[in-house]
């Protein structure tokens, strides 16, 4: 028989990753306490967008901040206003790269740069291994935490070396803040601290913020005034961006605070699943709310095992496993909904998995 | 004394032009009767997106439907679709094309594709125009009805005889019909009709549906299936769209039916106006909800005769001027305020204007 994991994974009830359901609700929540009478933006302009762009370079500590629609497009502008400034078209991104694997090469075709890949699906780049690269280019893109490795991120030490690095060199640093406020605990200092060593800061506010979409780019005041013409191009400056930007800053004020504790319910349950035989976490030790699980037994085995879990206990870790060599792999990304589960409810989801797997 | 025009056309109670207040009541109304547990959609999939889609692909007659955030972008996946496929990057435009004017050159910068201007200032091109171009070209955008013409548009007639001239000779022809719910009452034929004779048309869902923002490209299905590949490398599929959709499908079902209705209003106010010395429309009878009006005067004279109205009566009909040649324009675009106005309301507003100016 078939198992739909996917499907039984939708039904049940509780689940470890995220906030809650995502539902037009995401959307109604944020707007409830909202006055009617207050205007819309149109095109960029008006309280609602400027006061948010504002909060967010101020809690950056950059000069300023734009809102966009996406994260993609938000980037694609960042390093095409980067090269452009620098003068060459080549920017340095890790093989797994959201620009790389999701963006269907936008930065090739609409900007004719090109990427330099370096480090591999098992680790993130180090300061060597922009020292070794002979081709000039001008900008170094890092992704904080490096999602698809498990939220892998280099030590502050190395941050900062990597930074002095481009600085010494007429390199842009730009940050793929996609999970910043998530990283932010792993590094034990204040937003500002860690963005002073970018030019460039792209941040998100669905993920951990669990908003309904959108994207904040940050920078120097020349930078985003050019970085705004290119998102006139793309037709991202939207006639009104307010069904955004209320949610994103409701949502940020709910659960910016959250993130050390997103992270604790990351380590609470990685030391869980390290404890079963044939799962093992990446990183052993997550550095935030994300990590990845790895688990060396046949689809079959994992799927059966999670599906009679899913059913009996209506707890839902994963909806779909991802091969990876010989093993299989998930994500996990903690938000509200962990911690809302029993002490009781864990114990039996973990001694269920032990035993089924 | 110098005259805040905009301060005080800001203040009136009543309006000419539009629905209503832009406050973010537009969207909270929309979702008042959504139920809340609907799901969000994720990148472009999901029953709300897919069923607007879906509904506004059968309106227009076409195969497939795509969402985007703005017509900005679906234009620019348009007209790249078609140049790449017919394989010459040049494009027929009027030069107050929409991608001309309003884009800061997207189309060329982000994808090297140059235009044709065709038409002037005072009106919009014909088929002799185009029979007149000895270049090669992949594709002729037209604007139903040309916002910045007063909303001309060419007869029936003449559509058909460019259609039929654009399929005879590899031409790609697409409808920039951001207005085209406003356009279709002056042919008195169907959407599908209208539509039947373009390859690709771009419809928006706030100007005339008065939604929030967003905007539909429609086309046979592997023009959309070309399309939505630049659209996510636009970064234009966003994670959630759910926020424009809701209130475009709702003022669409709410408005669509209106526009013959804005027509008569833009009709009514447009006859009032011409008896007015000094003043005169344009066109002369208005082919659609939208027209412009010229008044042969000194800026200070109708500022201050505006100005004097706004204060008395407290109804704007515009917030700004602007200057060409020797007069001063604006644009009258109707919406649900105007019928809202009673007959003696209007007979005094157009009694003071004729006194004043």
């Amino acid at each position: 028989m078939n198992i739909n994991l996917r499907e039984t994974f939708k039904k049940c009830k509780y689940k470890f990753s995220g906030h809650g359901n995502n539902t037009i609700d995401v959307l109604k929540e944020s707007f409830k306490n909202i006055p009617s009478e207050i205007d819309a933006d149109i095109y960029g302009e008006g309280h609602v967008i400027e006061n948010f762009e504002n909060k967010i370079a101020n809690l950056l500590g950059k000069d300023s901040a734009r809102f966009y629609p996406s994260g993609t497009m938000a980037q694609q502008n960042a390093l095409r206003v980067h090269c452009d400034e620098v003068g060459i078209s080549k920017v340095i991104l890790h093989p797994l790269a959201h620009l790389e694997k999701r963006e269907e090469y936008g930065l090739k075709y609409l900007h004719n740069i090109d990427s330099i890949l370096v480090g591999d699906e098992t680790r993130i780049y180090t300061l060597d291994d922009l020292k070794g690269i002979k081709e000039r280019y001008s900008v170094v893109l890092l992704e904080l935490p490096a999602r698809d490795i498990g939220g892998e991120m280099p030590t502050w030490e190395e941050l900062v070396a990597m930074s002095e690095y481009t600085k010494a060199n007429n390199i842009r640093f730009h940050l793929d803040g996609a999970r910043l406020w998530e990283a932010q605990p792993y590094y034990n200092r204040t937003l500002k601290e860690i963005c002073s060593l970018f030019d460039s800061i792209y941040v998100s506010f669905y993920k951990g913020i669990g908003g309904v979409a959108g994207a904040i780019l940050a920078g120097n005041s020349n930078f985003i005034s050019q970085a705004k013409i290119w998102q006139r191009r793309y037709g991202g400056n939207l006639i009104s961006l307010y069904p955004y930007v209320i949610p994103a800053n409701y949502y940020l004020e709910k659960r910016l605070g959250n993130m050390s504790k997103y992270w604790d319910c990351a380590k609470d349950c990685a030391a869980r699943l390290n404890k079963i035989d044939g799962v093992e976490t990446f990183p052993l030790i997550p550095k935030s709310n994300l990590f990845h699980v790895h688990i060396y037994k046949n689809k079959k085995e994992i799927e059966s095992a999670l599906n009679f879990i899913y059913k009996k206990i209506s707890i839902g870790i994963t909806p779909a496993l991802t091969k990876i060599g010989k093993k299989y792999k998930f994500e996990i990304s903690m938000g509200d909904r962990y911690s809302s589960l029993s002490k009781i409810q864990l114990d039996e989801f973990f001694n269920l998995l032990e035993e089924k797997l």
